[in-house]
């Protein structure tokens, strides 16, 4: 698949200097332009209004984003803290910028000149993007695994909920990528596509994305899914993680909670998917997680207009009487004990608890300094 | 309020003849655009195209056409036959169509020439409107006293979906009329407004009639609702029903249950605030009434495009990928079990049971029936 499609991240050395580009994802699925980003504003102004967006990627853009600084000769730290909150609730962005920034600050300790020092933050991007190709890969082996106990049998019927695919990662990125790996063995029936108001992430990415991997699926309002769990024609439910607290709750795209409220309704399994870089160890509880409030003009506009897309500047129709105020908060929060499973790749938690959760970011930090051992070895 | 509002139904005698004229709700808020129909197709099509829509209100329109049908000399059971079935869930719409087509049946089997039938079933449509206008307001009181049981004090955030106001109605409309009485009594905080998807009638429609009554309300994609269920954000729900089943089960606007399910998870009154008329005795179980499943390019295509209203042919444009499948079902069934309370024009039945939704079909029976013996009389 991947040669067929346009990437979705990638930095380039032109000959007016390093820039990141970017799959601008507000265009699709109509139209695959590319956006080049020569310096950290525009990639700031490119994340802030989701021309890139998914927590695994925001790390990479974030790592991208710092290494551009560092090779463009500004100022690293600066550039760290600004890509660091360009978004408040995905703790994948921060990772990504400060990782980067650490290998460029250990290069500059250890005497390193500007270029190698810019070399090695680059080098610490591109090792995450690849870390995290591999992750997806891992998820996608430890999710359908899962889901043949879960749900033994095939012809499963899953729905998720907002963009979590290759759009969203290294990869093939997290929930889509355990639904890929269970439509290329040949066990998914149908794919159910949440459209994810206000910004309809399902209905134009998850969609695209099933779309081009030639699935069975279909797209519906986030409010029609009570019928089909009613009607019996939901499987599981996998959906992806923006924020992950130390107690297993869930900070994801706004309308996951509902979904979560309606499986365990239906005794359907529901299970989340995300990196262990998702996991925020220093947020205890999901009562610590920020949520950002996102500008009441998505809510108040027609996703689309006159061909513009979502969140972009310009004449878009209203929807609601004019002064009408909005309640569009970006992310709700699961609790721990509507989550079935959580598969990251280092493997599944189930039952979702802190200890379970523990465990996996202990696997996780294990294999990290291995492999920085390795790496300093070699 | 009303004598500033544009009537949303009203039958009248033009030079060229009768005619019902609409408010065209797709138009709204932006435009109070009236919609003429000269004819039963014309009336069909403005049903269809959800040009008017709501339980009550189609009851009304559907009056109206048998009315408009027999001034107009066309055949009344045709008209009566076509109206009923415009659209499968909506039992008021057969209600209304049947009951103007029996005042002018029983006026020709009394000998009645085709004026005074014609004028009998006109009668019989606007004994149906001022009978609806009184229902909404003594479901209201009904309302508004089952509130200050559930939740004392003061202060109240109410939440809705779809739109079930003076836009459904021959009066204020059924859960919004609700609302507008605690908001008269000063006992409002905020409504909360769920968009309800895909036609928007909570953005367009409840926020206009929010607007007008001067409420404090916010807007919110209808998977925003989660959220705040979970922050406390919530004291009961109001809904509409389109059909209640012998057992209590209750079809409404697709979004709806997951909002009972979500209420029940949360401990918040879930209350259904209809007319007796929207009781189906024929209909025992919710599982035997029928769905409505609409087309596909209500979810594939933004609500608005360029200027266009939702369900207006056009150029509008699509979200998804050229080929995708949508899942769009217009109602959802909510069982009684879930429903705190069911408010109508005869009283409140808490808890729903099939026993008392009886009882409040045989008090509309008695009365209807007193009704019928007075209107001899006179």
């Amino acid at each position: 698949m991947a040669e067929e499609c346009v990437p979705v991240i990638r930095y380039e050395e032109l000959s007016e200097g390093p820039v990141v580009v970017l799959l601008d994802q507000r265009r699709l699925p109509h139209e695959e332009a590319e956006l080049v980003c020569a310096d950290v504003p525009a990639l700031v102004e490119a994340i802030q209004s989701l021309a890139v967006r998914g927590a695994p990627l925001l790390g990479i853009a974030g790592a991208y984003g710092v290494a551009l600084a560092a090779a463009r000769g500004l100022d690293v730290a600066e550039a760290a803290d600004q890509l660091a909150h360009a978004r408040p609730t995905a703790v994948n962005l921060a990772y990504g910028a400060r990782r980067a920034e650490a290998a460029h600050a250990a290069a500059v300790r250890s005497g390193a000149g500007a270029p190698e020092a810019a070399a090695r933050a680059l080098a610490e991007a591109r090792a995450l993007h690849r870390e995290d190709a591999e992750a997806s890969d891992r998820m996608a082996g430890h999710g359908r695994a899962l889901l043949a106990d879960l749900v033994p049998g095939d012809g499963l019927r899953l729905m998720t909920h907002c963009n979590t695919g290759r759009l969203v990662s290294g990869g093939e990125g997290t929930a889509l990528a355990v639904v890929k790996a269970v439509h290329r063995a040949g066990g998914l029936r149908r794919l159910w596509v949440g459209e994810t108001r206000p910004l309809l992430q399902g209905a134009r990415l998850t969609a695209y994305e099933a779309a081009k991997a030639g699935m069975a699926y279909s797209v519906l309002t986030d409010n029609a899914a009570g019928s089909l769990f009613a009607a019996g024609e939901v499987d599981a439910v996998l959906v992806g993680a923006d924020r992950i607290a130390a107690d297993g709750s869930v900070a994801n795209k706004v309308g996951t909670y509902p979904l979560a409220v309606l499986a365990a309704h239906h005794k359907v399994p529901f299970v989340v998917v995300a990196p262990v870089t998702t996991i925020d160890p220093e947020t205890a509880t999901g009562a610590e997680i920020e949520v950002e409030q996102r500008a009441a003009h998505e809510v108040a506009r027609g996703p689309w207009a006159e061909g513009r897309p979502a969140g972009a500047e310009g004449e878009a129709v209203s929807l609601v009487p004019a002064g009408a105020a909005a309640y569009n908060p970006a992310f709700d929060v699961t609790p721990a004990a509507l989550v079935t499973a959580l598969v990251t790749e280092e493997g599944v938690a189930s039952p979702v608890t802190a200890d379970g959760v523990a465990d996996l970011c202990s696997a996780s930090r294990g294999k990290a300094s291995r492999s920085a051992n390795g790496m300093m070895r070699s």
